[in-house]
């Protein structure tokens, strides 16, 4: 063990290795609810792609099984390390290479987090869209997860806004994939196989992504329902009209009861109006003109009355703020009330409706709560389970998640299978489908050292 | 022999398995400028993906390599088939299955059309917004190409418009992947590595794709300018704009007198103008509102005003029409004017000058020309060749895709790389990555049976 210690220090510096009482818990686990911590071995902080490069060599020929960090934000324990294993942490690759206006795109470091992308980004009148609730991930991470989070109404998800990679394949070559360009038809697509593969493929140790400019003026818009149905409902026609909300999130009464209070949250919703509210739509509209951010935020009042909203608060930039924070924030207020998991299956936005009454039927039989908000606009909906019982907890996940496959939904929208979700998925995927995917990570990582325990068995 | 044709003929029926002289010569040949026709031993219509599955398995026993066809207009040489070999063609796969309004998809079939699709989608006032030069091309053969075209300025290339496919594996197993949801993070993406992957590693045999409203309102700007470098240069200004051009074109002087007079085109620019100009940029702008499309265009021609445009035309409805009609047709334009070979590379949109300006330099050297027109938005470059003989024309485009690639592009944006740029493609891409994807390709396919000869050597 000294032995591979020290040709890893040899590597990274001793400075940049830790080893046996050296590495801090913080390490040992990521924001799952579900995974144990696990101290891993060894943590290395490289400093460039070569010496990834370096470590990956090392760690098959001695058969340490590795894992990639980014901030550790993640969900599914997808970063939580091996105890016998390396642990990769991109906390010393954090640059902005370049922001390049011409061709509208960001050259980071994988350690780069998201908001200092923000930050970086908005001197130069762009914004990098991918906005998870977490802004101290790290972009290596967001790769790593395809990470969502409310502006993906809008611009999508990680996967539509990372255009090329520089990445380490476990067999140690450095290899490019894309580019500064948005299309590319030249043999397979290596970056859109990698980005999503929660450190079983290769670590990506540069990613291109794409910018868009920031748009100056926006608004938001807060719509109580007295019926959850008609909330989902009214995704469908708002997506339609045309007015392209960076923002349509759901939030039940009981969820947004408790973030308000967490955070305390006043936003001018009269007693009467709460009281008979099943649930909230939260609308954000910008536009680069003031006048025409103004017909559409009128446009948009109407439309949301029309689909049956009790009433329509446009909030001021302060409340919106807050709100806005308040629902990212909402994964801390779930955990502090006491939530045993958090989950966020994803269907075809038309089946929310039987979805999310499937889940409260499912969750009654079970004598278990399941409340939360969500990505309205994409179908993916984000639950806090109150279900002490690990056993009666796995069944109620595994009927949830049944139910919203066969409407033609996933387990996951965005935090991915990693090792909390990998039981259900390997039981409830398609067996073909699992098979392929084990034949294409073996095509990338023969001697599968990379995240071995997530994803599959 | 015989007995193979009565396997497959037992498959999909007598009347839609061809074999020997019943095989009519288009079955043949895409529109590769360069691939010679090859005669498959049999072409089989199936009806169903149970019968393509039933033939894969077949052809895997017989060891008959396997194409798949759309409708053939692809430009690489990717829809060859095999002398020996068994093309599967999806024409009789052409029902548009479901127009699904709620979550803004269109589930179809491989074979349905652009035309048709686009023709179904008006009817719902949805638009789907991949649109290549030919829309007679299928929507299977645009996802084995990832096919683009001009409206990929604003709204992506075929990737990321298709968010589902049902595909059969070349072991027989049929498989579906993403679904009805714009995001899923449930283990590696397989729509995505089916995409762009010119019929190597699985046939689709649905596909469910993303549908926007369509505006209402449209306008076409055509605006002439003095120097190409200058028109190149005008294309980040414009993007960076915000005005979200749908179109956004450039073509060179003499392929714009060509397709004029091909397509009897007459623009209203006057001869003193025209005699000045050395390129053209076509901005196509659109909204859902007419006072807004209005500002826009007004934005938008002091824009390129500003950014050195002679001057700049707003052209009337039949004009824009004939105008992108023809733009769309500059490929047989090409061909009737005998180029020798068509390309496409792809570049970082603010190396579209130097490029262009080193196109020249090595077409100069070569004696040869390199005419053409793009999707400027995107740095996808389309040049037609013009060199009759084989190894200097080789040469000559070696020496353009490896400038390219050498500014960070690719060989090819979006017409793949097939038969016709394989060996350009071996001979320039790192040697890692194609060791990579022809691991990829062997997870998929371990007999090597889907399009053997394509990509690959
Ligand atoms: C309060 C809160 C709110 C959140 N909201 C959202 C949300 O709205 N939407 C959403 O999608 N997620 C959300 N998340 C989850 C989390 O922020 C994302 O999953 C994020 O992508 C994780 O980034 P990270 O840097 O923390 O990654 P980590 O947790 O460190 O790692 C995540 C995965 O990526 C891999 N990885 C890390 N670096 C690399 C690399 N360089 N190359 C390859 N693989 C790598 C890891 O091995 C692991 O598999 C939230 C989390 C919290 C705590
Ligand atoms: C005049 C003209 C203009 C063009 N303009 C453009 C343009 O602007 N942008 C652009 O991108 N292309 C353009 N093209 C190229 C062509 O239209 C596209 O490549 C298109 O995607 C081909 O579709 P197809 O149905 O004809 O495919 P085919 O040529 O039949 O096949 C193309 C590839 O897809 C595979 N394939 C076919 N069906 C399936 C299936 N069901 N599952 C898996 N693989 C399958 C084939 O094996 C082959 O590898 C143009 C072509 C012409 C002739």
């Amino acid at each position: 063990m000294a032995d591979v210690a020290a040709r890893f220090a040899g590597i990274v510096g001793v400075g940049n290795l830790l080893s046996g009482n050296e590495v801090g818990e913080d390490y040992a686990h990521d924001e799952s609810l579900t995974c144990e911590p696990h101290k891993p071995a060894y943590v290395a902080k490289p400093g460039s792609a070569e010496e990834v490069a370096a470590l990956l060599v090392a760690a098959a020929e001695h058969a340490v099984p590795v894992t990639a960090r980014g901030s550790g934000s993640g969900l599914s324990g997808a970063a939580r390390p091996r105890e016998d294993g390396l642990l990769i942490s991109f906390e010393r690759m954090n640059a902005v290479l370049e922001i390049d206006t011409a061709n509208q795109v960001a050259v980071v470091q994988p350690g780069v987090t998201l908001a200092q992308l923000d930050a970086e980004t908005a001197v130069a009148g762009l914004a990098y869209t991918v906005y998870p609730g977490e802004l101290s991930a790290s972009v290596g991470g967001t790769v790593g997860t395809n990470a969502g989070g409310m502006r993906a109404v809008k611009y999508g998800v990680t996967r539509n806004n990372v255009v090329g990679l520089q990445a380490v394949l476990p067999t140690g070559e450095i290899i490019r994939t894309g580019g500064r360009t948005s299309k590319v038809a030249t043999g397979y697509d290596l970056t859109q196989l990698i980005i999503g593969s929660e450190g079983t493929l290769a670590l990506a140790t540069e990613v291109i992504v794409k910018l868009y400019p920031r748009l100056p003026y926006g608004a938001t818009l807060l719509a109580p329902f007295g019926d959850l149905d008609q909330v989902m409902q009214a995704v469908p026609p708002i997506l339609a009209s045309g007015l392209a909300p960076n923002i349509l999130e759901y939030v039940d009464n009981l969820t947004m009861a408790a973030i308000s209070y967490n955070e305390k949250l006043s936003l001018g919703v009269p007693d009467e109006v709460r009281d008979a509210t099943q649930a909230y739509l939260v609308v954000g509209l910008e536009n680069r003109d003031s006048d025409r951010l103004d017909g559409d935020v009128e446009r948009a009042g109407e439309l949301l009355s029309e689909l049956g909203a009790t009433d329509v608060y446009v909030l001021d930039g302060g409340s919106a703020r807050k709100l806005i924070e308040a629902r990212e924030k909402a994964f801390w207020t779930a955990k502090s009330v006491g939530a045993d998991d958090v989950i966020d299956v994803v269907v075809p936005r038309s089946e929310m409706p039987a979805f999310l009454a499937r889940v409260r039927e499912l969750a009654t039989a079970a004598e278990a709560g399941a409340l939360g908000c969500g990505h309205a606009g994409d179908g993916n909906v984000h639950l806090g389970i109150f279900c002490k019982d690990p056993e009666k907890r796995y069944r109620l996940l595994r009927d949830i998640f049944a139910d919203g496959m066969a409407r033609g939904g996933a387990i996951s929208g965005e935090h991915g299978i990693g090792q909390s979700r990998k039981q259900h998925f390997l039981e409830l995927e398609d067996p073909a489908k699992v098979a392929l995917m084990r034949r294409v990570k073996q095509a990338f990582d023969p001697t599968d050292i990379l995240n071995p325990g997530v994803l599959f068995g």
